[in-house]
């Protein structure tokens, strides 16, 4: 297993501002890009391969097929179909569910044994489908969870309070969706807690500013995709940023999704909590003391994630 | 002026490949997008601010107008038509003329006093307009140039010798475009001349291969549109590195557009040729003594540049 | 005034892990040596030089003398004497007072109007004492402050919860000194107070062991100068994450020694404190609303630096 | 074997230099520092710690012994006794082939199987020796050669013509001494022979200069102690750079202490050539067709070399 070497499966443009990041931050030796329709996948390993002379490191880029994941460190898969209209939610599940067992198969038949990083919508859902059809061990597949919408939140409190978002210390939990939640009661600006924050007379942020930011934050995607029809500059960066605390063995905290094994009360589901990441996957969920609401937005996500799962045939 | 600001003209997908690159390379302190579509603009600044909670810096990034010009250190102008079926390529020269002169009329007006870094094609073109039309400091106007060509040569021969790209010294020069060449009298390997290495008996590289190279660099660019419709990434990461080498005054040498004044024996024309970059622009356009066959080529590039430009009313 | 020049005051090896730091992560652009020892400031420019190739960025170094303080960003002032045995620490504060102020006339002569950044011991008296000699608006006068502490203090924790350290939030306050402390109430793994991990049945940390790292932290200089004679890369590459916070207008949130002025009750004093760093030095205190106990080590912390200030005639 | 894993013998200023470099660099994950003084190296190890919180990187660093060599990727060794008054340089080589030798029996002890990068003055020797002692494939043990000397080359040169650095390719070859020399005939400023420039009649550079600066290369090191003792940050960042084309399989070009096996019609000798290197150490050493007067030059150097090497008893 070559320690510096991914594959991403799917060159739309979330693959692709994916690897173009990791080109632009040299964040691994060799990249392998793997799509249905081959030559797309060989036209963007031309494109940026062009860009190497003025990247940070020196890369081996190139399109693959699956028998290049044998010896991959990681695969993140992005690949899957967008919701079309007239479709249901759950059409969009079967069929994504349909593509994922197919790439998995692949990947299988590979003989790979690193670490699945799945960030194909709905990504809770098909993180537990990419688990469930591989067999791989629970804390090698993850999820891109909210690591998206806690960097929107930290960005958002940021402009707010005019701090680094890398200051902020924030997380948004649960599905990364409509039923997402701000964990407010852990959420701070340095070690300040928000909420205290919040209670000062003569804030910059009142409590009723914070709703308004979870609803932001939940809901941006949606103003993005009205501008620009789909949003993937952010999701390309976040997922550089889980690639580093695998590779490099950081052992750092993110919002991923990840399996549930008795945390937070519930077992055998995938979803977005706070999670220490190293080259092992997911070494360990963090169990954080929500207050009785956020408690509830949890269960009610989880819910939700499970009442989907129960409508896929995973065998 | 702010020795930081950079301000990209078009947010299609080489100005946001090159935004995204600056993002991830962290290459200014802030980034303002224009485009006539506002709405596109303002969705593009939120995707990459998502970014920055994964940036190596803390970066302001906006969709302004061109009041925000006034104190930029570097434009970026990538805006621009492409060609459509049944369109002459001189149709398409009027068209982005004509969109360069609404774009520049608006960066005078702003009081802008920075450098002007054109991208958009046929780019040698574009950049004499845009310096005509400005009346700025020619050597503040530079184009993208063969940049990127340089790059793919850089690639190309790289992977063939088996070197780190960075490690070939080699320029395309003359257009960006079908008749740029390769100055393969001054293409090296490290110090070792290329033709040296060519004319060993057991070389990797025959002469007749360097020929099928300096092919497939002219004609790559058909090749990935032929794959994925457009080509961007390349460019985005040649964008960032001349902006580099602006910003931080590096004196450094790249294949940029630079404005002739009786180097190489042609004035008046903006053309692809070795230039030393640094804060000021193109401080000096690097005179190399061609071989007969180069030279001829050059001026012939030349010919067919000022002959497209005698067909533009500059007036 | 150059946004990405940095004069550095005193090459000894603080001063030296400083400037080195500095190359390696390409933080500014010209980069000024200033020492009583000329030739020992030319020979640090020679070496720090010959690196420039393996560099991220070209810079422009070079041994200087205060007349290059003029247009300078931030001045890091490093010159100051040791304590030799025998002598008293006051004998000490009286000693590096007088280099202070030596320093200080020539720096006011050259017309500087950047930030200051104190790096000579003891840090927050001779911070107070260049701002009082100085003139300097209050909020451009910054020193080191605790900002190694607290990473030091991030290092221990992370290293015992096997985390990332730049997932260990938490802050050493008060003296850069033995009066330190740190915010316990206000230590965070993540987003998860400290005291919540501690108090967990399973807990990897106990209440005694964070007596125990508080005590590690404040001492662990002594340790290390027993086994190398003195301390310098930590300091450096906080020294140079100080300057990046301000050259790249981070808004960041840092233990510098900042002016108080009624923030935690106290006056005119300056002491380490988490603030927010910028282009115009500390933009903002933070208050945080610590617990008895650590308020009153704030408290008498002050009080001993307030005591030392009196000794001094700084007129 | 684990590819990021770099070992430091000797935690003298060069031996730290290059540590240090490595850390703000963020070159490796895992860094182990040897030395005779093992509190020394521990309390470099604690003092590098602390500055992660501010590092590029997570990294794992600690003093260890040579049972840590086993699985490292890389073992770079510094240590080695310096020249003593009314000592000769005969007896210098004695005494560091004995340290030498006492190192390489521990390291070949440990099982090391990896590549071993020689810093220790005379470097060409010393390599030879390391690889004679060890048995070590001679392609897996490299000198750092005159990567340094090339760099104060592309310094100096950059500086005279106002071009970056990064920009001037051209060599040092020979001995990392006195009797090394540079090879002009290959030397150029981008493409451009400086012999070339130099034949201009309005040249910033005149031949006669050309022979000053090559003057200055060879003795600036001489120039740096008096001024400061001793050199160690450029060789640290060479150290560094050469580190990285190792560990990213760089395939770059470096003029390290290669293994001549019948390159430049020599045997048997390590001396500094242009050689590329990757993962797997020196791939290729390159032989540059020198003139008459340089090859002379690299021969005379080389006969320097295998008389000293005579001297020695390494059976």
């Amino acid at each position: 297993m070559k320690k510096n070497k991914v594959v991403i499966v799917g060159t739309g443009m979330v693959g692709m501002s994916y690897a173009y990041s990791m080109v632009n931050q040299g964040a691994c030796e060799e990249l392998v890009l793997i799509d249905i329709n081959k030559e797309r996948a060989r036209g963007e390993a031309i494109d940026l391969n062009h860009g190497l002379s003025f990247a940070p490191r020196k890369m081996n880029i190139y399109a693959g097929d699956y028998s290049d994941c044998k010896d991959a460190y990681i695969i993140c898969i992005t690949a899957g179909a967008i919701q079309i209209e007239g479709e249901t939610r759950l059409d969009l599940l079967h069929k994504n569910s349909k593509i994922m067992r197919s790439i998995i198969d692949e990947i299988k038949k590979s003989g790979f044994d690193g670490i699945l990083l799945i960030a194909t919508n709905p990504v809770d859902i098909m993180t537990y489908v990419a688990q469930k059809l591989s067999g791989f061990d629970k804390s090698k597949v993850i999820g891109s969870g909210t690591t998206l919408d806690s960097a929107r939140l930290r960005y958002t409190l940021g402009e707010k309070l005019d701090v680094n978002p890398k200051d902020i210390n924030a997380y948004v939990m649960g599905e990364h969706g409509d039923s997402q939640f701000v964990a407010w009661s852990y959420a701070l600006c340095g070690v300040q807690p928000i909420y205290q924050i919040a209670s000062r007379k003569d804030s910059k942020l009142t409590f009723d500013e914070l709703e308004k930011i979870e609803d932001t934050v939940r809901n941006i995607a949606y103003e993005i995709i009205k501008c620009k029809n789909s949003t993937y500059y952010g999701i390309g960066m976040a997922l550089t940023r889980i690639t580093k605390a695998i590779l490099e063995n950081e052992n750092s905290i993110l919002t991923v999704s990840s399996y549930l094994n008795g945390e937070y009360g519930h077992e055998d589901v995938y979803i977005a909590v706070p999670s220490i990441v190293n080259q092992d996957g997911v070494r360990e969920v963090i169990h954080l003391a929500l207050d009785t609401t956020e408690k509830k937005k949890l269960d009610d996500s989880i819910k939700i994630m499970k009442e989907n799962i129960e409508k896929l045939d995973l065998n």
